[in-house]
C-alpha cells in the first residue's frame, strides 16, 4: 500500500520508544513522512495515490538501488541513520553520475516488528538529511513487516542546470552524460574520495573505529552531488559514480565507449591523507604478505578496488580547464584487446589472493 | 549496484535451468532486462547509472509499491509470473489513480540464491507483460540476494493526454485527480472488479482453484490503467484505486474531501456474476453463522472489504454522462461527523468477526 492522505492524517509522529509492532503501520507512516523535505519540484508529494512533480527541462531521470539488512549493512556497525544517509546516498548519486540533479526521492521500506521503534525513525532522519544535502524531497513511500530490515529507494532527477546552460545555443545539446561518450585522449578526472570506505570497511573488520573519518565514510558515503551537473557544464564526455571500485567502474565506461584507459598510481595514492596511511599501516589484513613495507599497496587497493565511495569519475576533453576538486588521474586511449582499463600501462596484479574485476 | 551497460552486454540470457547462485548476479541481470519492453517515452533504458525518460507534459507522477514473500504472497500460491504481474499491477494502478497514463517501471528484486533461476525469469515476464499491457516500458533495476523473495516496483506515469485535451482551453487545468476534490452531489462511480480478488483468496484459503477467474484475479489482478486518464477527462472530482477494500479507499476521499460518501448495496452486488455467487456458495468461511442464505452478505462482504482488485472509483459531478463500464454505486453527502462512509445510508457491520476500517 502507497502512502495515503488519510495514513498521514492525525496526531503528530511518536516519539520512537517501543517498536515498530507497537507503533503499528499507520503510525510507523506518519512517523516517517513528517519528517520528510518536501523538495523544490514537487507538486503532489506523501498523501495521495503517487507523488507529482516538475520535470522543467521536459525529461526525467531516475533510478532504484537497495539495501539489505546482512548484505549491505550490519546493525552491528550501522545506525539506522547510517543506513538511511548510505540508501539515499546510493540513488542520489546515480542521478548526479548522469550529470543530473536529484529532485525526489521515493522510499519502500521493511522491517521485522521487534525492530525499535527509533530505529526506523533515524533512518528516516538519515534519508531526510541526506536527500536535504542533495536538494531533493522525499515525495513517496511504502511500508511493509519483514523478516530483516530492507529499503529500497528510487530517486529522481532533471537535466535542469543543462537547459539554462544550453538552450540559447543548441536545444538538442540538452543532453545527460552517459557511460559510453569517452573518446581516445580525453583525460580521466575523479571528484570525491576514492579508497575511503573500504578502508574503513577494513578497519571496522578488525574491531578499530579509528580513524573515525574513514569508518565514517563507509558507513555514511557523501558523494559530491553538484560536481556531477558541473561535470556534464565542463563537457564531460563521459561519467559514472564509483559504486563498484574504480577499475571495475572505469571497465563500464571503457566497454560501453569502446576505448581503454590508462590511470596513473602516482597521481591516485595521496601523499597527505594521514588518515588513510594510517588506516594502511593498522588494519592486520591476512592478504597483506609483503615482507616490506606494505601501506602503499594496501593503499593503493582500497582506491584501485574498493568501492562504495559513490565519487563521481569522468572524462573529458583534453584541454578543458577542470576546477580544482577534479583531479586528474588518467588518460583514455584507443580500443584495444584485452584488459580496458590499465594502471602504470599494466593489468592491475592486485593484492596476494584480489580477483580481478574482469 | 544499479544494472549497468557492462552488466546487460553479453550473450544472450539463458534458458532459466538452474538456480539463481548458479546464474549469478550479472547472469542474472542480463536475463532480466533481455526480457523488458522499453517505453514509449525512454530516450535512456537499462544500461546506464539512470534512466532517462521524456516528460512531454512538463511534469511526472510517481509512486512506489513492495511485495514481500509470506506477507503479500506465497509461492506454494503465486508463480513467478504471478508475482510479476501484481507487483507491476499495484504501482501502475496508482499512476492510472491519478488520471495519469503510466509510461515506465524500476524494479528493485532481491531473492535466495537457492531460488530457481526459472522462477525470476517467470517474474520478470510477468512484469514486462503487465507493464505492456499498460503501455508502459521497464526502464531500470537492481538485485540482490536476500532470505526470501522481494519485489520493489516504482511506477511512473505521465500526464499527457490531459494536456493533449485541454491545452487549448486552460493550461492551469492539466492537473491529476487527486483524493481531495469530491463534492456534495457528486456521484460515486467504479471502473473494473470489485470482491473478485478477495473471492479468490478466500478459495485458495479453503484449498479450492475454482472459479478460477476468481483465483487468477487474486494472484494476477487486472486493473482499467486506461479508464484513469479516462476519469480526468471526464472531469472526475477525486480518485483512487482499490486496494485496500473499497470501505477503506473511500473512506481515504472522504476523509481528504472533507464529505460523507453512500454507496447502495444494490448497485455493488452483480445478480448475473455466476463465478461470484458460485464462490460465495462453497467457501466455508468461519465467519458464516447465519442460518439462512449467507452467499448475499459473504459476496457484499467481499465487495465492500476485500481489497486488492485495484479498480477505480472516482467521484464525478452529477450531470456526467459516463460511458457503460463505470457503474454508479453511491453518492456524495455534505460532511458529517461520524462515519465518512455508509452502506444504504447505515454503517457497515459487516460479517460477524469483522473489524471495521476505522
Amino acid at each position: 500500500m502507497a502512502i495515503s492522505a488519510a495514513e498521514t492524517a492525525g496526531p503528530p509522529g511518536p516519539s520512537g520508544s517501543g517498536s515498530l509492532g507497537s507503533l503499528g503501520e499507520f503510525g510507523l507512516i506518519r512517523a516517517l513522512a513528517a519528517r520528510m523535505p518536501a523538495g523544490p519540484l514537487t507538486s503532489i508529494g506523501i498523501g495521495d495515490d503517487s507523488a507529482v512533480l516538475a520535470a522543467p527541462s521536459g525529461s526525467v531521470v531516475a533510478a532504484v538501488d537497495m539495501l539489505i539488512e546482512g548484505r549491505h549493512f550490519l546493525r552491528s556497525w550501522s545506525s539506522g541513520r547510517d543506513v538511511g544517509v548510505k540508501a539515499a546516498a546510493r540513488g542520489l548519486a546515480d542521478i548526479a553520475a548522469m550529470g543530473a540533479v536529484p529532485t525526489a526521492l521515493l522510499v519502500a521500506f521493511a522491517a521485522p516488528s521487534s525492530l525499535p521503534a527509533s530505529w526506523a525513525l533515524d533512518l528516516a532522519s538519515g534519508v531526510a538529511s541526506e536527500a536535504e544535502r542533495a536538494g531533493a524531497g522525499v515525495v513517496g513511500g511504502d511500508t511493509a513487516s519483514a523478516d530483516s530490515v530492507l529499503v529500497s529507494v528510487t530517486a529522481l532527477g532533471e537535466l535542469r542546470e543543462l537547459n539554462e546552460l544550453r538552450e540559447l545555443n543548441d536545444m538538442s545539446d540538452m543532453s545527460p552524460v552517459r557511460r559510453s561518450g569517452a573518446r581516445e585522449g580525453d583525460v580521466v578526472a575523479v571528484c570525491g574520495a576514492l579508497g575511503h570506505s573500504a578502508a574503513g570497511h577494513a578497519l571496522l573488520s578488525a574491531g578499530l573505529r579509528e580513524p573515525g573519518s574513514l569508518v565514517a565514510a563507509h558507513l555514511r558515503p557523501a558523494p559530491p552531488y553538484d560536481a556531477g551537473p558541473e561535470a556534464a557544464r565542463l563537457g564531460a564526455t563521459a561519467m559514472i559514480d564509483v559504486s563498484d571500485g574504480l577499475l571495475a567502474d572505469l571497465g563500464h565506461i571503457a566497454a560501453a565507449s569502446g576505448v581503454t584507459i590508462d590511470v596513473s598510481s602516482a597521481a591516485l595514492v595521496p601523499p597527505d591523507d594521514a588518515p588513510l596511511w594510517r588506516a594502511a599501516a593498522q588494519t592486520p589484513l591476512s592478504s597483506r604478505t609483503d615482507s616490506g613495507d606494505s601501506s602503499r599497496p594496501q593503499l593503493l587497493h582500497w582506491i584501485l578496488a574498493g568501492g562504495e565511495d559513490h565519487a563521481l569519475v569522468a572524462t573529458f576533453p583534453p584541454d578543458v580547464a577542470l576546477p580544482e576538486r577534479w583531479r586528474v588521474i588518467g588518460t583514455v586511449g584507443p580500443a584495444a584487446s584485452g584488459d580496458g582499463v590499465t594502471v602504470d600501462g599494466e593489468r592491475y596484479s592486485g593484492l596476494p589472493g584480489w580477483q580481478h574485476f574482469r
